[in-house]
């Protein structure tokens, strides 16, 4: 399926009401629970994804636009989160990323991006060379991987719940070894 | 983590929503798209959650609360989806499946079921003695199995988009060989 910026932008826009419907309100044993040692809780995904609001999507955007020339990407600390949000709940983070997003598609629809602009290049600090399209579409697949990944690490809370299940319910043996 | 009704109900509850929030109002190409020839698109999931409501879950529970001699589940259709929907529209399947969906939460309250209930017998026709916790632990996991599902169908539409981004985005090559 080619990118297209209006559709981008559509699923952008619902992720923080998505993350809302599911996690607002439950209990903080399903927003803690992980699925192995250096992964990712619910809560740490929602402070992952302020990350990228922060410090990701939009600044790598702003180099490629630049065009500068050297448009080449600070690295991204994947780990920023985990000191940032010790004190924070899980409802003002919820907000936080709505708010924040919110301003960044305002941002980003104001561009008014054509088909040359998304065609600039920018330097990823490991990848190589990518570009400003490139960027746009990791960001739509980055918010869905970590939906899924949220909704994953909730369903193994109940793995040993459901005793003789496991089979019919491949989301339990789903990254047995966790890589997200 | 230890299975509990109220917040396994709560969780039930917020399928609906999260779906609607993901999906209503998406480009069709969104959500028919698959990972795999026998496997469900988006639109395919909700059909077979509403299955779930209508033949499996509640069903399986009444045929254990009926506490007969043979307390055995009848088999379940993976596909009846396909030919039930095949004229309906995204919109209509999610309205149906929310509607299905509370009628079921509201039986399900009225009940009150305590523990010895909850360890009730059943038999299924694959997998042998289960118990109703077992059985509403599984609608759990079951739901978030396809929550997790939708989200990396839909994040892999973008495969070919992210271009040199891939080996940071491990939901694009989660169920290479689809497996549900």
């Amino acid at each position: 399926m080619p990118f297209e910026l209006a559709p981008s932008i559509d699923l952008l826009r619902r992720t923080p009401a998505v993350l809302t419907a599911l996690l607002e309100g439950v209990d903080a044993a399903w927003f803690r629970g992980r699925e192995g040692p250096d992964s990712f809780s619910p809560f740490d995904v929602v402070g992952h994804l302020i990350d990228g609001e922060e410090t990701d999507w939009i600044p790598r955007a702003r180099i490629i636009l630049a065009r500068g020339p050297q448009p080449r990407f600070e690295p991204y600390d994947r780990f920023r989160h985990r000191s940032r949000n010790a004190d924070r709940t899980l409802e003002s983070l919820l907000a936080e990323f709505a708010r924040l997003r919110e301003d960044n598609l305002e941002l980003l629809r104001s561009w008014r991006l054509g088909p040359d602009q998304l065609e600039l290049p920018g330097q990823h600090p490991s990848l190589g060379p990518v570009t400003l399209r490139q960027l746009l579409a990791a960001w739509v697949v980055h918010d869905l991987g970590h939906l899924a990944q949220v909704a994953r690490v909730m369903a193994k809370q109940y793995r040993e719940e459901v005793g003789p299940w496991v089979p019919y319910l491949p989301v339990l043996t789903d990254h047995e070894v966790p890589r997200s």
